[in-house]
């Protein structure tokens, strides 16, 4: 999509510990939905550590680039926090000190009854021309600094701080020369893999310089489709392009779409159950928790999680589940049959609408060849019926364990989506 | 820490998607770390797109800060695929056709019967005196690139590639010229705020210019110290500063520090159970699964964990775990009642060691000004035992979960730790 330049952005993320092994910029992703809700493209991202003249350069060769450079953190009042001064060289400008900024941290340190040590003062200065962003979340204001035509924006790194400004101070400068409107979808699929969707979406692809984009993100267990639209005119405009090629790619998709505003998996699942009035709970071998805890992700999941077991020794999946310890030893803990039997006997044991019941290999060892790594039986079972099913997934501990909980809430949900299905006697 | 230019680094990662709010970057991480353990500092990461004209520019300003440029990623067969062409155009040299690499590529397509497309034979060019990194993993080679006193290393996208090429081919290079040698420690703490920690260990602090670091990383729930040292000389130097360092902090902070080799804490845990050959098993209620998920996370866990119950609903907790409905109705369903009750039905239904439970308010909702959001009960239960503690909790819902968790496997790590524990008698 071809944004012209002055809707090009840099972000630079300001702090050392941005360059270590053990920490990543995160509030660049939030920044980026927001500029592209604004009708901006991030052309460079950007880290660099607390040195002012590393910084002031860098800033330096943004500035020949692109119309709008946004710099986070750094705005502390320690002596490591390099970015005011980074700017004032970068631009040529002085720091001037304001004593109403510094009134205001004064207050918010009184407010909370802390006192306040010498080097806040620091955070009472701003380059020579700014407009002072305030913070509602901390003491660091933020600057908006014009330079020509272009624009430097200081933002503090704190995400909760970070957020608010850029809403509250930010958002509402761009939105006032904004350069054009984009709109997005977020188609999100499971239970196809990504070359099976893309023969079924073939010819749906946008033709280039038409402002229409359509972007695949494929990861195991998940693939999304990634529609945005451009328009020089107005938003109406940009979301009729989008919500066009979304309804084309959901025509052909169909139910492999569980949301289309980007949501996960298990929000998806909580609609459909709440929306039912229906409850579900889980036995889990080789999840080991981990679908109870995707279940649980949603606020207010109480509604529809009851709860349920974790078995992942053979014990305690005849202990507690009343797997016949005979099964177990003719058709083995991974098997069509226990999986059946962990899902009936939830359901008995809990009085849940639907149990899923999940048993499987997810490695690295405990594999054979009869039986390899990724070998994952997952039941639902529902008063009056059962599914199984068999997979075998790619990957390593923590994929099987994903992809695993990713297909058993996918079976409830494609059940639920059956006009005959148990739990819609009382819907249609 | 002061490193000398010759030893400086900018890491640049390639492709449009990573300039969307939806990927992120992550090989700048691993390549970091091995780069630190070489001698090597990241000074500048930077993400650009899929185009040459940004790409080329970008890398030209590098060359003039860096001694090393890494590039990740647009070694792809497309025309989406700019690293080559911008390195050439940087460097002002040709694209040269290698028929042997061209050969290896079919070679690889032939050996898994599929057809070769002819855009593959993009990937045969490399860069005019380029040195060819083999790719074991893919079909796309790397280049080593030698420009003046500066190097340019090109690596291919996808993490197993360029781990792989990282590991066999550019760091036996970049050990041939290393410029220090670097040793880290992490220290891995649980149970103690930032603060109450840093007055423990106050006075520790490394002076600067000593080539010795502290890094103190904070999150909710857990707090790592970060050790790093540099020497000129040797490596045994650099891992005796570390050590030393290493050793003053864990006399401050003893039974505090759970890893001293930056493990999780479930593997940390993992490995006293082993020890002592005991059992674990669980009873959540707010954490919904995601304990028995984290306990679960290290492969092998069968030898300790047995499983348990997610009793999220109230009626479940009477009805799985025999918690009396009276207790439920009189003390509330998070109380140090309940989580006791809860621990102590888990015991006898597994047979396990050690039982943990846990009951909390995760929120948004579901608070109240006597049991506020975060509010969260803990019980470990042994044959002859239970400890209960309560915590208060801080932030959203998946917060809440994850200090929850970490508190309960804490607080059996602690109890496994003390000489007179349960878990301890046929060891000592």
């Amino acid at each position: 999509m071809t944004i012209p330049r002055s809707a090009s952005v840099e972000i630079i993320a300001v702090g050392s510990e941005l360059l270590t092994p053990h920490r990543q910029d995160t509030n660049s992703l939030f920044l980026t939905a927001r500029l592209n809700d604004l009708g901006y493209a991030v052309r460079f991202k950007t880290v660099v550590g607390d040195e002012t003249a590393g910084l002031a350069l860098r800033l330096g060769e943004a500035l020949e680039q692109v119309a709008l450079v946004i710099l986070i953190g750094g705005l502390g009042p320690t002596e490591d926090d390099k970015t005011r001064s980074a700017v004032a060289r970068a631009l040529g400008r002085r720091l001037v000190f304001r004593p109403d900024i510094l009134k205001t941290i004064e207050e918010r340190f009184r407010n909370r009854q802390v006192r306040m040590t010498s080097p806040n003062r620091r955070q009472a200065y701003i380059v020579e021309g700014a407009a002072v962003l305030p913070n509602a979340n901390g003491t660091a204001p933020g600057q908006w600094v014009r330079a020509g035509s272009k624009t430097v924006v200081l933002l503090p790194g704190p995400p909760h701080e970070l957020k608010a400004m850029f809403d509250k101070s930010v958002a509402p400068r761009l939105e006032r020369r904004r350069a054009g409107f984009i709109a997005r979808r977020a188609l999100m699929t499971t239970g196809l893999g990504e070359s099976a969707l893309e023969s079924l979406i073939s010819g749906l692809y946008p033709k280039a310089g038409g402002g229409l984009d359509l972007t695949i993100l494929a990861s195991p267990g998940q693939v999304e489709l990634h529609v945005v639209s451009h328009s020089r005119v107005s938003r109406k405009l940009a979301e009729k392009k989008a919500d066009g090629l979304a309804a084309r790619l959901r025509s052909r998709l169909s139910e492999h779409i569980y949301s289309d505003r980007g949501e996960s998996l298990e929000e998806s699942l909580a609609r459909l159950l709440r929306d039912r009035k229906m409850t579900v709970a889980v036995a889990e071998s080789c999840t080991g928790g981990f679908l109870g805890h995707r279940l649980t992700a949603v606020p207010g999941s109480s509604a529809y999680f009851l709860g349920g077991f974790i078995v992942y020794s053979d014990a305690l999946k005849t202990g507690l589940l009343g797997v016949p310890q005979e099964l177990i030893q003719s058709a083995g803990a991974v098997s069509s049959e226990v999986a059946e039997a962990m899902a009936a006997g939830t359901l008995s044991r809990t009085g849940s609408d639907f149990a899923l019941a999940v048993t499987g290999i997810a490695g690295p060892g405990g594999g054979s060849p009869e039986k390899p790594v990724g070998l994952v039986w997952i039941a639902l079972a529902w008063r009056g019926g059962v599914d199984v099913r068999k997979s075998l997934f790619w990957g390593r501990r923590e994929l099987v364990k994903f992809q695993s909980a990713q297909k058993a809430m996918d079976m409830l949900r494609r059940h639920l989506l059956q006009p005959e299905a148990a739990g819609n006697r009382d819907v249609t």
